[in-house]
């Protein structure tokens, strides 16, 4: 099917999941069109599995209805775009169907769990996209205006040629050893630990950043804490809480990823430094307002890391909100998702990241998978 | 007139206003049910001078409907609740019209341009609430996360005997001296310049976290920029670019203030540093999910600022809002403020900073200009 | 007398006091000369009261003897310059002697504890000056590289016109009122507290940052811990243990000074903010090797404090010292002061900061002190 | 030989080498003793190839001589302790002769450029020990105060276990690609590029921190500028400028390392974050006296890194120094090194880090050397 483009409605909008994802994206949702130009939307549905809680939740979050059949919701011609924030289990059937519908498709990352299910999403991806039909994943963190600035600032040679980055996201929730086991920390239901749900914005980010493409990495995964408490006993935790690997990019740069759910202290932080042959850039989430900006091309005696308060009307999405100083904060990621998302589709043009970058982050994600049960060896990313 | 309050319909709310604090009053409405238990509230009118845009700002802002007349909304039966973003010289006017209309209201600070307009009403204010009506003014910063955990700590004695409060306030928005002239340069519609504007803020915080009241000051106002480009020529500037003041408080503690339009490099610099007898608190607004807390008591060894990133469960407001290390912005405060207000509302207490505390401030503000216009003299601060 | 210019014989140098200035300024006179360019100087004579006492710290810090008569040091040949480390009280009679005897002199800071004595020391610096002999005021935070460079960014109009400036000196190791009585806290001992202790570094550096003057101040002065344990019992503090003061410069700027030996966690944090027209700058002391500068001539998206690592051969003084990012400490401030009134005495130029400038800080000291006695009213400091 | 100890003479020291580590080493020995309660020593005599430039760095730097033979001086009675300054390549020779005269012996890490120079020194140095003689490989951060502090953390259990282990030494002296090619950068003189240069400090670190050993590791090298100009063309680097490894550690911590000498913006970065099951620690070098400690067992509300100002009496070395809040700098760690060198001495008891540590240091690095060059596998570093 294709898109009801013609129309003049407002685009029906459903959502499918209302946990932690589902209550970002609905707020991303709720506020768009307050600070943004955006087509006209309607926040039709919600969609999840308990009947109560999903209409509960979809009271509270500014859905006109609920349901619990989301094959039902696909059915709907009022709905003209599908947001999937159900767990990463149910990515491929749900986008892969929404899609054949004639649905917009946002997903949340990661793509999916397995290279299968992420190739045959891609393939799903590409034939609607002939019939006018977008999809997006959502690594919001493109759309931090401090990420976004610092593409910007590497795109026009502010630092020159990158040639080494260290990214590192490090998070502190699984830190105690009593806290217990969840659907998370199984290998069946979660397909990978720290790797998946965090390395991957990390991995995203950095080709995103470089507008370049990681070739071979080696890797490293462990699990500093086997084995937690269970509702019935001790079980065993079948994913990794840390992983670390070198990846090696098609334009030369080497970049150090470190991720980790244990490290004490660190709440929310994605870090990212990008050395280049002229300057520097620094980041971390936990200071989501700010980039830091070395410029090597300055005069000696004045050189030095400059904070960048990003909140200037010049910097990226920032003049639709507020005035400078006044800083915004983790949830503003997914406005500025949607925003872009619903420019896309009013233009008719293909939403970054699209589907096969998803893949692509899968890709690397594997190959560091590969390379830790390898005793490290490096391991290409092959590009089909 | 009492509030409608044997009603099961929602409470009605207008906004009067739809500029900068309109469109952050207006998020708030917007997004606070999405996010507290609150009762249940309708975004019925957004009223300003200008139809037209008035009418696209409610649109926008997610109000049913707009209007021009505020005497007309304040008839209205269906709405309970006043929410006053206008420009201070009308704030007496309307906010005493509405309580004596019986609606609930919230006022942005300052309180008002003068002292007899604030002292009318907070008369007002004492009458309507022996009706159950009750008034607010919107020092949005108490319902910073990291300042109202500065308040709890504080009030439980982890710093000990409050002796030295440094508070400063600072922004550059007037740093460049071709900044055309406005409204807000002109004794005559603004009051005061940098003092009304953002020392109020401090000031307010200063006896708001110290729990205390300001009973003498000194200080100094300066315009660094005298006269700035109109649309028929250069123009004299009649109100401060920054102020100066030292307050000794009933309880013994000294504060200094200091604020500035033209402290260049400084966005929305809000810092407060606190410092008593056995420990310390430090903050900046520009970090406004930071709380710098110095422990006096723990062993000398491992004595120092730490950095509380302000999101955990346990932190004020946080709970409903994201997991921990997934930083607020700005305009959550606001939000946190329509929380408490439609809490105070609903259980039938006077909601806080109430207009005396708004009163208690511009006498604050007052004392100062008169210390300036006098060489500095101390002057002491009335109580009525 | 005058100097022995003739002479090729090393410079022999006789330093006054062996307690905390006295350890630094020896260890200042063992190493300046590994490091810079100077005249050949001998550690010939360390001068204290208690015989034992200062052999040791002599034989400790490399002096080649130590004497308890400070009269009869000045009468030796060999001796061409003294170094008065000793109490504020005894400054103006070892200095007005010294330079009679045709010595070079080095006074510690403050000059003096009394305006008389300031005023004497300035008349015999002046009368030595016509024969040749030099003087200067160790106002060492002057050759902190940083606030060197400072100083020279602001002299390149690197920040355009000083509109706003903001000093503290923050220390708190008088937090604990339990902490013992000491001669520093009585007032015919050590003149002032905080005051003359450490906001004269403040207003030193104010007035040597922007090569301008005060003319008019406003203080006030507290004790917060007004009474101590002595040994025969509690006593009074007959000195202040903060200030605060607004200073107005001739050349329009305005800078306010705080200072306090009790802001609990803040050790020795002198910290100077300087807004000028295009351009910022920051510092605190206890970050000594770092300056933040905030450029607001670069493109607005750029903007930002950048943090300068004043460690390159670029920066004042870092030549003679360690490579790039190879910090130095507190101490080598005083190597640069004695390196600096070295090669001024080689020369034959006049070393500063000089005693008229050291007096110039003493009135701006005590024109805050009478402002703090007539309730903060505003007080003209004299020029002569 | 076994050393004099019977004299009552103060120790004679000889240094070989006078670049940039014999003027830090010379610039200890000139000090230690005005700070530091140690045997008295006497500064002998400076040896260096250049008779000129040797004899002005043994007046600049406070030796009583210089000398162009070392093998003479091997030979003095009057020399107790010989301390190698001179490059890499000559550290076995020197360093074997002089125990086999008996003289105590400091040599600059790292150990030597090859692993049977290493193994040769261990052998010598063990053998001299048996007679009383004693040495030490210069790993002077360890001897930084605020690591040192961690490290009684550690030990204290403040963290609890470790689990995760970050290290970086990032520098950008070699970033321009136009900086000339030097010895360093050939693999026949230096050994290694960053890798052995300052990799061996993070290695070094890491297990003394942790107390443990590195037995695993995986590792990656890379030289991003391949070619520099010479004094006749364009020269192959044929070092690495950068090097990545991951470390397993017997106690089951791992610890990520990152080194590179083309990190534009940063000068001098050691940096470590320590992650345990209860606790935290961070440390930069380029803010040298400051431990960043998160301390996991108080309360929630207050959890955050707390930055120590490391400068307390109660902190390691700091006594000796100045004041609390007075910081030191770079240098001083070198005057430590020499402070527990000479303790040692004077105990009889055996300085550390040995020269098995500084072998077990060589041994981690000739792994990741191995590891590099055979596609990252994981390679195991031999304990003999």
């Amino acid at each position: 099917m294709t898109p009801n483009q013609s129309s003049d409605r407002p685009l029906g909008v459903a959502a499918i999941g209302y946990a932690f994802m589902g209550k970002a994206h609905s707020n991303a949702w709720r506020n768009v069109a307050s600070f943004f130009d955006v087509p006209a939307i309607e926040q039709k549905v919600l969609v999840g599995r308990d009947a109560d809680q999903v209409a509960d939740a979809a009271a509270r979050y500014g859905w006109a209805e609920s349901a619990t059949d989301w094959r039902g919701v696909l059915e709907r011609a009022d709905i003209d775009i599908v947001d999937i924030c159900a767990p990463g289990w149910l990515h491929a059937e749900i986008a892969i169907a929404a899609l054949a519908a004639g649905k917009h498709v946002l997903v949340e990352k990661p793509l999916a769990n397995t290279m299968a299910e992420s190739d045959a999403m891609v393939t799903a991806a590409q034939e609607a996209r002939t019939r006018g039909v977008q999809s997006m994943v959502g690594f919001n963190y493109r759309r931090v205006p401090a990420l976004a600035l610092a593409r910007e600032l590497i795109a026009e040679g502010k630092i020159g040629t990158v040639r080494q980055v260290r990214a590192s996201y490090l998070q502190d929730w699984l830190a105690d050893d009593q806290s217990p086991m969840t659907w998370r920390l199984r290998q069946e239901t979660a397909g990978s630990g720290a790797l998946g749900d965090i390395a991957s914005h990390a991995i995203d980010q950095i080709q995103h950043l470089l507008q370049d493409t990681v070739t071979d990495v080696t890797g490293t995964l462990h699990t500093f804490i086997p084995s937690r408490p269970g509702p019935h006993g001790t079980e065993q935790v079948t994913v990794d809480d840390a992983a670390w690997a070198t990846l090696t990019l098609a334009g030369g740069a080497i970049a150090s990823v470190e991720v980790s759910r244990v490290a004490l202290g660190r709440k929310n932080s994605l870090q990212l430094e990008i050395f280049g042959s002229t300057g520097s850039l620094a980041f971390d989430l936990e200071n989501i307002n700010e980039l830091r900006f070395f410029d090597g091309t300055s005069p000696i005696r004045q050189q030095g890391f400059s904070r960048i308060l990003v909140t200037e009307p010049e910097h990226p999405y920032l003049e639709a909100w507020w005035p400078q100083g006044h800083v915004i904060g983790w949830e503003h990621t997914f406005t500025h998702q949607i925003r872009d998302f619903l420019t896309a589709i009013s233009t008719g043009s293909a939403p970054s990241p699209s589907f096969e970058e998803g893949l692509q982050v899968q890709r690397v994600l594997n190959a560091i998978q590969e390379s830790a049960a390898a005793k490290n060896t490096l391991v290409h990313v092959p590009t089909t």
